[in-house]
């Protein structure tokens, strides 16, 4: 597949560090953004935008939850490349303090990724105007589409289409919950709804699909792509980045880098936090539930390899009555 | 996806056992059986029939390798239920003595599926036609569709459609190296070249494809899917038949008794033996190579997690000069 408008976004430290509470050290962050330079991809996403407080401190969350620019900017300047990717940072919806952000050209950031629910789609949307307005680069991401009622989430992306400040809208797989065609019906629901929005898909692996849904959004006509390195991140984890750069065949990515990465921090990192497919977050991907329970159950030594209670548990939890 | 002609074949003791070289143990082939059975999994391929020989003896090659029929007999008769499922057995073409088998009707097995590389579709041919005068289903599956050049793909293909002996035509992704795009290529070229035949399709896990090739090959048209329970396989696996019956939304399949499997018998055999998806079988599918030294690589402890080495090494190998 080659098609010169695809982008691709690397949100290895952004999406990874949901699983160690973004306590990578700075070394590791470095070599992660080195990687995304030679291997040419397009953004690179170092974390999030908390506000430090009492209770969010640096030490507890780790320093990619708030992304200070002095941080951002050793990293930065830590890797030389002639094609410099551009930085990413996520925004959550109701947990930034707008007022204190610096305009772009006085920032080491480019891009603004702002992460929200369908609800907190128009919160989202005066978020994105005022980034827009600072100068950056602006995403939203619609979290959890598979378990959002459609006519809201319709009067979302009606909303969305009307904002020329947004530059790509997301559509997101939270549970890993998505077949092919399910990815297909909602990009079509996102094209006929917001059809001047340049659109992006970020897919989580639950079910070992979040390359192949990742293809699909392709052939459907998404051009904004996210992947992580060794597809780290929050439970099954992401599109793998090597087999994405793999597929696509525009010669100006390079997969080497990638594998180099891998086999140099990610395989140490593997035996100390865990991420990717297995057979619990199958279950939860199936049945459409946030990870949080299957989360839950990876870290108990005593039901994480017990597939068959998860999901006669998963159904019991289901059982409403009616 | 619910279309009450597909039928799934569960292979994990055939396609599994070349891990282990067949030597499962009774128990656990009986475990199997029940599964399928409790699962209405429609057919269950318990080895392959090799011809015992000072060579190719049971100790070194595993009951599992030779399928006698009072192995077979014993697994079969250990669980009784009302939806019986077919048993198959696979014979590779050149490696069994087609003399001795027996009639159906004086066999424990059902179906014979013949594997066989393009360049033998006569010889499979041939022992189809053998095995459907004896009374069984057949199948061909010619292998490594993806390494075989198309000329001669198509002379195997018509062929086959010239063989009424034959029940069922396998599209076989051996080497993981499909995209959802190849699977459909291939389908169409198959279909075309084969119109008279139903279909059927094994993927391979390479590139956490298997899965989603699976489907892909649902929507083209094909009615005979394989899989195996926790995706276990040579390599990187198999379509795992527990994400695959969550997707076929046939009533009659009952899944909770593959997480019951899975939970009992697979848990602890994944501590003696490794199949599934990992760097280094990521790239032997992306570059459309026979398994074998992958298989190697994660056969070494030094060598087993240098996914950059071994792409270098890879390319290398595949340098000829010209």
């Amino acid at each position: 597949m080659f098609r010169k408008e695809l982008k691709v976004l690397d949100c290895t430290i952004r999406d990874g560090g949901l699983i160690n509470n973004y306590q990578f050290s700075k070394d590791f962050v470095k070599g992660v953004y080195r990687t995304a330079c030679e291997a040419a991809v397009d953004i690179v996403e170092l974390g999030k935008k908390l506000e430090e407080s009492d209770e969010y401190t640096r030490e507890k969350y780790g320093p990619w939850n708030f992304c200070d620019d002095d941080d951002l900017k050793e990293v930065i300047d830590s890797w030389e490349c002639e094609q410099v990717p551009l930085v990413a940072v996520m925004y959550d919806v109701g947990r930034v303090d707008v007022s204190r952000l610096k305009p772009r050209d006085q920032s080491p950031s480019d891009m603004i990724r702002v992460a929200c629910y369908v609800h907190q789609i128009d919160a989202g949307l005066d978020l994105v105007k005022r980034c827009k307005d600072l100068g950056y680069e602006t995403t939203i991401n619609v979290m959890a589409a598979s378990a959002a009622i459609e006519t809201e989430l319709v009067e979302g992306l009606v909303e969305i289409n009307k904002s020329p400040e947004l530059d790509y809208l997301y559509l997101v797989d939270s549970y890993g919950a998505f077949y092919s065609e399910q990815v297909s019906y909602y990009l079509k629901l996102y094209q006929k709804h917001a059809p001047d929005k340049e659109l992006g898909f970020h897919a989580h692996n639950n079910q070992q699909l979040a390359f192949s849904n990742t293809q699909q959004a392709i052939i459907d006509g998404v051009n904004l792509l996210d992947a992580t390195i060794n597809g780290i991140g929050r439970g099954a984890g992401n599109c793998n980045l090597e087999l994405l750069l793999n597929f696509l065949k525009n010669p100006k990515f390079d997969v080497r880098p990638v594998y180099k990465v891998i086999q140099e921090q990610f395989v140490p990192l593997r035996d100390e936090i865990e991420w990717g497919f297995n057979d619990i977050y199958g279950i939860s991907g199936h049945l459409n539930q946030h990870p949080r329970e299957a989360m839950k159950v990876r870290a108990d030594p005593e039901r994480k390899e017990r597939c068959y209670d998860f999901y006669l548990d998963s159904l019991r939890l289901d059982d409403l009555g009616e």
